[in-house]
């Protein structure tokens, strides 16, 4: 049965289709020999898989939360990643990079809200050798301090908030303002929550601030700054935290500095230096 | 982190639920580090994931047809059947048994349309050892002469067409009246088709007609009467053939017995007798 399926995709055109979808069979196959499920298990298997892609909206995405809550996000991430050990760690893009981040000025305040400890965050995009990359692209998105993104409570957020796209100085340097972001529940009002409360996982994120850098010539990296401290760090619902990932959230009360970063003293600081591979190793 | 994950659902209190996400998570994770995927090609699945579940309505199921091709479907039905030498085999139940068969008298017709090659279907269901099953249900549905179900073509075919819900009678027996059905291809036009288009898989299905038999005291089986004869039983879409399940579907030129079933003469006659499993073995 196994191998008619595998043979049943033997004119696929593409190649690497067919060895994916070869793969495919022989581990799904695998799995149901292994579980034997009943057909009422596997009527609940359809049922959640249907209600997971029913879930999906513009502005939500169930799916990419199942591979996240099963740790499958974190492996894609890691296995291409494939740090060596000075460039920066990658992990999950998440659910929430759904719109596009607004285009902002180097300094500008990505919190259009104003609730919050204020927070500054620097950092550079550098090549793997320690060069600059003056113009690197840097995207950035978070949650709000109560734990929301702005597409999870268009009420209380103008869309935009907690997100930016940032370009690298002359120096490769980049900064922006935020407020600290909370560690936050994943969405549990779906089907991927139904899956947490049966299994008794708790659904909950350290804080933690997204970043996509880029740069030409180089590989981009997806990854986060984890907010040194916050809980659940040992126990993050989608698998994401890497050691290496987390930074001081530093309390500086300093009038000077303050003012010359625009925000109310004292103020939060995160530096986050990010190091890309290049492209062709 | 596959040992991460498969502990992080170590408090489930379903033993089997826990079993089965543990399974699960090995043989993903186990396809993802064989294949490899890069971030492209996971975004690739999440959409095709999300298209499946998206295209499922009241009367389509997408996430079936993906099971089906991928011959999940038989799989299970196989492993679950388990059938020894004498009893019925199962085979997959199929994306079309969305609505309810109206229940019918013994010697009904299914065929509310009047197109296409009449046909009566006659046959019994008996325990394991021969004895009849009088009562026994019968639920029955096929598709018409042009290879549709009643619900993918609301504007040609009354709800119910070619749907019956049978009372085998005091000797086990059942007969119905019908149409030939067509062999025909599985709904293209949604993620399941665009799969098999890219792997230059064709997506027909040979003639069958299904059935799920039961009766008090016995395991049901799910199953197909396929038309002996028909294109497509060497390469089924949906790897449900058996040889076993295959019947001819005779002409019978006899005025007598075409006044007697209520069919017009010549017909057509296709014999299915269904044996059943105890329930507990």
């Amino acid at each position: 049965m196994t191998a008619d399926v595998i043979d049943s995709f033997r004119d696929t055109p593409d190649e690497r289709l067919r060895a994916v979808l070869a793969s495919l069979v022989d581990h799904l196959h695998g799995f149901v020999r292994d579980v034997r499920p009943t057909v009422a298990e596997w009527e609940s298997a359809i049922r959640f898989l249907t209600a997971t892609g029913q879930a999906c909206t513009a502005d939500r995405q169930e799916f990419i939360l199942l591979s996240d809550v099963l740790g499958v996000s974190s492996l894609v991430e890691t296995l291409n990643a494939d740090a060596s050990g000075d460039t920066t760690e990658a992990t999950v893009l998440g659910p929430f990079h759904v719109t596009e981040s607004p285009p902002r000025a180097d300094g500008d305040s990505i919190d259009l809200v104003g609730r919050g400890e204020p927070c500054l965050v620097t950092g550079s995009v550098r090549a793997a050798g320690g060069a600059a990359l003056p113009g690197a692209s840097v995207d950035v998105w978070q949650c709000d301090d109560e734990g929301f993104y702005d597409v999870q409570r268009p009420d209380r957020q103008p869309p935009g908030n907690g997100r930016g796209l940032f370009a690298a100085d002359e120096q490769g340097r980049f900064r922006f303002r935020t407020v600290v972001p909370s560690h936050y529940p994943i969405p549990t009002d779906g089907p991927v929550g139904e899956l947490l409360r049966r299994t008794r996982r708790h659904p909950y994120r350290p804080a933690h601030i997204h970043f996509i850098a880029a740069a030409a010539g180089h590989r981009p990296v997806t990854t986060h700054a984890f907010v040194a401290g916050s809980p659940y760090l040992d126990s993050d619902a989608v698998f994401a935290v890497k050691p290496s990932l987390i930074r001081e959230c530093a309390l500086v009360d300093d009038p000077v500095r303050a003012a010359a970063a625009g925000l109310p003293n004292p103020f939060r600081h995160v530096e986050f230096d990010i190091v890309l591979r290049p492209e062709s190793p």
